[in-house]
């Protein structure tokens, strides 16, 4: 399994993540993610990959190798930049889909591609298995793919455009954590991109392994503060509901 | 959909449901989730079910009309009542198995059991749609079925044997609200079901409606809660980590 989270805030774009990968619970494996393309100056596009390995890499390869003409690099914009993945997914989906079909196999892939073009503002789409996408607006700025329930609540919760890039990095590793807690397919190390709007480069781009200082700060100060806010709340008082028949 | 959890404590046991079902979005209607099963001073047995609709009323119907030796009322303990719960789901396979695979209908419905009779303490049951089931156990001690991953981060961090009946009715409550904030198919009314152990009758079965005024109070301080948790992380120090290339 895996979980990718991307939120566009009006800084930036946060890109966060894990590395596991699985072809069952014997098969465990380290795959990034995440993929940069980039030329300094001219545009930024981050794509990451959930899904079928084989189809992810892929759809990757395509990209990495295509001419000139149909890269990613040489999109006049995001929008078609996302179209210029979504036609490599149909490439890929075109070349398996006889097999898959005789073998029963699912082509089971999705992506969140974000970054900026020189002459556009930072954008944010969700690329599906059939190659269309959809792009984040203010009212739902983040896409997650892969294992995306765990750690939806704290997204719904926090990020808002007006969110700083501090922020969004916060609550990401937070939404991180909850999936990490609650499924042992996500694991670490994590691939944390941070960019900001009009840099046109990337300046924030690390990997998180277990022992990363702010990490573990992170996973056991929200342990501690969950608990504690779940004290303060204040206690149901059973004795003035006795039975009183909701059947 | 349906999220229904229960736990179970050293105190007893909570089982808390929603009431929306769906088939389709434009057809949703509202059911119960919960039945008790009562005798008073000889044992409680709670069922929750979620699933194919028509599926978990045909069990509950064979368990409600069941003559007294099949009865889960009769059962000499719970695990007894578990294995009648699964003898009553497979007798609804064969009837409706033929139909659906000609139909590509899945059978799908689970349900968790729960209670106490005469002569053992409380025990909680996950049946599935094969009618085998597991048990909680004081490294498990909760149970949920449908819409289960929102809500799961929480139980995980409060739920333990030594937990409270008061905590972890909200503790159930606030796993419901991250389930209903994140999923417009799970929907109020709740039934709430409260059992202190060896009470052999339930004294605490209440409905919370929307205007409830402790659920108000769960969700409104929940939200305001983790948004000053999060608020009290520390931030990420963004320019010690200046490009580390992860790649």
């Amino acid at each position: 399994m895996t979980y990718c989270v991307a939120t566009k805030v009006q800084d930036g774009l946060v890109f966060l993540s894990d590395s596991r990968t699985n072809a069952g619970i014997d098969q465990v494996s380290t795959f990034r993610k995440t993929t940069l393309f980039q030329r300094e100056g001219e545009c930024v596009v981050v794509l990451m990959s959930a899904g079928n390995l084989a189809i992810t890499q892929s759809v990757q390869e395509i990209l990495r190798t295509a001419p000139e003409e149909s890269s990613v690099l040489s999109a006049g914009n995001m929008f078609e930049a996302a179209s210029r993945v979504g036609a490599a997914v149909r490439e890929v989906y075109a070349r398996d889909d006889e097999v898959f079909k005789a073998m029963g196999i699912d082509f089971n892939c999705s992506f969140i591609l974000g970054g900026q073009i020189k002459g556009e503002g930072c954008r944010l789409f969700h690329i599906y298995a059939a190659g269309n996408f959809i792009e984040a607006q203010a009212e739902s700025p983040y896409f997650q793919i892969g294992e995306a329930k765990y750690g939806k609540p704290i997204l719904d919760r926090v990020i808002e455009p007006e969110t700083s890039l501090d922020d969004a990095v916060k609550c990401a590793l937070i939404s991180m954590d909850s999936t990490l807690k609650s499924n042992i397919s996500v694991g670490l190390p994590l691939d944390l991109l941070v960019y900001q709007v009009n840099d046109l480069s990337v300046k924030y781009h690390v990997s998180i392994a277990e022992d990363d200082p702010y990490f573990m700060a992170v996973r056991s100060g929200w342990s501690e503060r969950i608990r504690e806010a779940f004290q303060t709340m204040p206690p149901i008082n059973l004795e003035s509901r006795r039975y009183s028949s909701a059947s």
